[in-house]
This record gives C-alpha cells, sequence and structure tokens, in this order.
C-alpha cells in the first residue's frame, strides 16, 4: 500500500446540511486543524445558528450559491432525495477549482443528477457515502469521533479527476475514516442488498400483521426476534422512500433474487422437502456465524 | 376474573425430555412444593443422571412406557418433531386418569398426532405451548424461574375435558406463568405470524447473500441493520425445519400473505410511486412503535 495521500489545507469547507453527517465531518476537520473557514448552507436559520453555536461552523447561508461562493470543497450532507435540485441551486455558485462530494447513501442516481446539473465540472465532483449513522439527528448530535475507523465509499466514473477523488478521500481519512473505492453501480448493488432490501422486507412484516383483522393478537405474542427482525421498520419512512427509489434498479434486482429464494423454501415446504429446508436453514446460520466471527461480532 | 384454579397435588409428576423447558418446569413445581415425585424419561442415561445431580428429578428413565407409569400428570418437553412418536411410545404406560400435556411450538400437528396415537386418552391430553426460551439447553440450563410472568398458551378441542385444561393451567401457574387460552388454529396462525415466518425470511435473506458470486464483498459492508434482521437465522436449522414442517399450512398461508405484501411494495417501486412507498412504511413504522409503546418495550 501507498502512504495516504496527505491532506493539503481546506482553506474555505463549504458543508450542506449541518446535521449528523455534516456536523460530524466539520467537528472532525476542525479537530485536527486542516480546515481554515467552516460555512453552512441550510433552509433553517435556527439551525445554523444552533451550528454555529456549537462550533461547528463559522457562517451560515440559506442562500446555496452565496454559501458555496469561495469554497475549495464543498459537501452535500442533507438527505439523498434532495441531491439534484441542490446541485442546481449551487451550480452558479461553485468556483471553477472547487471540489464537490457528497454523502448519499445511494450512488448511480447521485452521478446521473450531477451529469445533467453540472455539465463539465462533473471532472470535479467525487460521489461518496460515509457508512455512519445514529439514532439522533440534527447539529446537536454531531461528533468528532462519528468516522474513526468507519468506511467510506468513494465511487468515482470515467470523467472524475483523480486528484479531486485524492483530495475527497484525504479529507475523510482526516475525519478517521477508511476509505474503499468501487464503480457506482457495484456500490449500489452492495447497499440494496445488504441495507435497502432487509429495510424493505421489515417495513413489509410489520404492514403485513398491522393490516391484519387479528393484528392486535398478533402483536400480543410478537417477543424478541419479532423486535430484532423488524428493528429497522423504526426507520424515517420519507427517508426510505427516498432510498429506495433513488436505488430503485438494484433493489428491484434484488428483491426479485429475495424472492426467488423464498419461492425455493415454499416450494421444499409445501412438498415437505425437510432435507431442502433445513440445507438451506444450516448454510445460512453457518454464513451468518462465520460473518460475525470474521468481523469480530461473535 | 375467577381466582385461579388451586393446584391439586401432583404425587408423580414424568417429564419426557429433561433439558431447558422440562427441567425449568420441574425445578419451578419442586421449588413450590406441589410435587411428590418427579422422574424424568429421556435417550440418554448420562442426561438423566446429569438431571438427578441438579436434583431437578428423582429418577431417570429409558423406557418411556415404564417412565410414565403411575405418574399423575406427564409432560412431554422433547423437540415438538418426535412428539408422534413419543405418543406412541408412552401410550402403553399411560394411566387412565393421567393426565398429559405437551410444551411443543405448534399445535395443530400435536392435537392430529394426539388422536393419531391416544384414542380415547384424548380426552385428558392437554396441549400447550409455554413461550419461554434461552440461548442454552439442557439440563444444566434449567431454571426454576424460567416460567416467571411468561405466558403459557393452552389449546384444548372439543374431546378435552375441562378438569384436565384446569389442572395443566393450574401446574404452569404455579410454576410461575400466565395463561391464555385459543384454538389450535388460533395458535398456529399467530406463530406463523410473528415467530415462523420471520425465521423463514432471515435464512432466506443469508442464503441469498451466501450464494452470491459477490459474498465476500456483500457481507463486508453488512452492518447492524442486517446482524438484527438476521439474529433469528443463527437458530438451530433442524429445529426449525421441524417446526416450519409441522406448522406447514399456517405458514405457506402467512408466507404467500406476506408474499403479496411484498408485491405490492415492488409494484409501487416500479412505478415511483413514493407515495405508496411512504404510505405503507410510516403505517409499519406507527404499528410497531405503538406495539413497543404498549408492551413497555420503547
Amino acid at each position: 500500500m501507498n502512504a495516504p495521500h496527505p491532506l493539503p489545507r481546506i482553506e474555505r469547507l463549504a458543508i450542506v446540511g449541518v446535521g449528523l453527517i455534516g456536523g460530524s465531518l466539520a467537528a472532525a476537520l476542525r479537530e485536527t486543524g486542516v480546515v481554515g473557514t467552516v460555512v453552512g448552507i441550510g433552509r433553517s436559520q435556527a439551525t445554523l445558528d444552533e451550528a454555529i453555536g456549537l462550533g461547528l461552523i463559522d457562517h451560515g447561508f440559506t442562500d446555496a450559491a452565496a454559501g458555496v461562493r469561495g469554497a475549495d470543497v464543498v459537501v452535500l450532507a442533507m438527505p439523498v432525495g434532495q441531491t439534484g435540485r441542490m446541485l442546481a441551486a449551487i451550480a452558479p455558485g461553485v468556483g471553477p477549482d472547487a471540489v464537490v462530494t457528497d454523502a448519499g447513501s445511494t450512488k448511480t442516481d447521485v452521478v446521473a443528477a450531477a451529469r445533467a446539473h453540472f455539465g463539465a465540472h462533473i471532472a470535479r465532483f467525487v460521489p461518496a457515502h460515509p457508512i455512519a449513522g445514529d439514532e439522533k439527528s440534527g447539529p446537536s448530535a454531531a461528533r468528532a469521533n462519528l468516522y474513526r475507523g468507519r468506511n467510506v465509499v468513494t465511487t468515482p466514473v470515467a470523467e472524475t479527476e483523480p486528484a479531486a477523488v485524492k483530495l475527497v478521500e484525504a479529507m475523510w481519512r482526516a475525519a478517521g475514516a477508511v476509505i474503499h473505492r468501487m464503480t457506482p453501480q457495484q456500490h449500489d448493488d452492495v447497499f440494496a442488498t445488504v441495507s435497502h432490501l432487509p429495510h424493505l422486507l421489515a417495513y413489509a412484516l410489520v404492514a403485513q400483521v398491522a393490516l391484519d383483522p387479528d393484528h392486535e393478537r398478533l402483536f400480543s405474542y410478537a417477543a424478541s426476534g419479532f423486535r430484532d427482525f423488524t428493528r429497522i421498520a423504526g426507520s424515517h419512512p420519507e427517508m426510505w422512500r427516498d432510498i429506495a427509489l433513488a436505488n430503485r434498479d438494484a433493489l428491484l434486482n434484488r428483491l426479485d433474487g429475495y424472492t426467488a429464494q423464498v419461492a425455493q423454501l415454499r416450494a421444499a415446504l409445501e412438498s415437505n422437502d425437510g432435507e431442502a429446508l433445513q440445507r438451506t436453514f444450516a448454510l445460512a446460520r453457518d454464513a451468518r456465524s462465520d460473518w460475525l466471527e470474521r468481523t469480530g461480532q461473535a
């Protein structure tokens, strides 16, 4: 491995959306001393004032184009559903040398939006996804150690300038993160499988129970297995609607694969094929236990 | 509510399968002093000797018919897949006044097995399901407080003598449990929905990932949402094969309902119907949060 690219000082950093994700990045970078001025862009002046009060940013702007003016690096950290609109809003203010990156949980759609709204500046747009989160949200949830040891995936495309990718990766490393690079399509397929699909499946099970005439009795016998299986159905409906729509093609593909897997189990059950059921159950049990072992969660 | 039926003393209690479930019942009843002699029936003399050493039982038998001879109450607490075979094995030894009950996690199939193997004695067979468990198993996992405050479902049928039901319910109350009564069909539908179906769905997702050529990359990005969703896929494959087969009809029915719910979400996603997605996600999120609230898990 080469030594990590050192982070050139960022004189002016603009963060669009100073909540948990953007605020934590600002806090981490301020702690390392690699940033000069940090400006926040948001819809609500009250939130911006809160972020200033917390020391996350120096200045706040509700006008996105004005906010990004003069910034070396612009980080989009608002909900992924607003990416296209926000790219269009900042485009007039982004300087020719500025590097723009995002923190959205889907990437193919973000790349398409950047192509649509950024023209030639796509070369200095670096699609990225920090894999970190928290139950809490808003500026007050931000903390400098949120990204310590966490994964950040970058998904540069053919047009992306290598220097821009290196700068964004160095910035995330300075915040404590570990960098992985893949294509936008690989990224979206991976997260469709291990995150977006289980969310949709968990929502579907709770909806099935809730819509049943016998729902009171059903819920009254639900125990810890049901609770854990459906924990992710406690997530924000609007956010997951946006993620599902943003990652529609990969999610549909993985959902169809899942439906086929379930149909195989159904056929085994219907024909009383205990051996086939046990084979699949054991394969899953063993694979999961290996995964827990490998990742130190056993 | 009427006062709970007081428990007449059980002079001789026979427990078939002295593991976590049967051993804990023996321990709880011994602690209350309502039982005289407790005998254990098992396939392995070593396990029976261990149970004697732990003070759970007084005597051990590997011959099932001999073991149940003279018992007032016989409790079947071995894996549910062995119920038919065990009912046939104990039938020659069960006295005319003895009450027999079980602890299996499915009930329609247990009733069918009792009808097939017990003849007229079905009147004194009380199908029951204690909703309790633990990660550990075997006699050493048994503990007197396992059923304290836990639910036990009894599912008497038309032939069941009311006095036999009252005796079994009083026995479980003496062990600390709360009794619920329903039909075998209601029971099996409830547990197909809130337990057996999520197990099958969790096994299916892990199998889908494990069987993918890209499984290493996929697992390496799986995080806490995936871990919780699939926790129940860490369960014993043989046990869940048996439960799935034992509850085949109810499980197939609920699986089809689930598949229809997922198909609706798929259609909404494919047609970019964000409103429909959000409506179902929000319905599920709210129903789950109400359930957690009601059950003091919020």
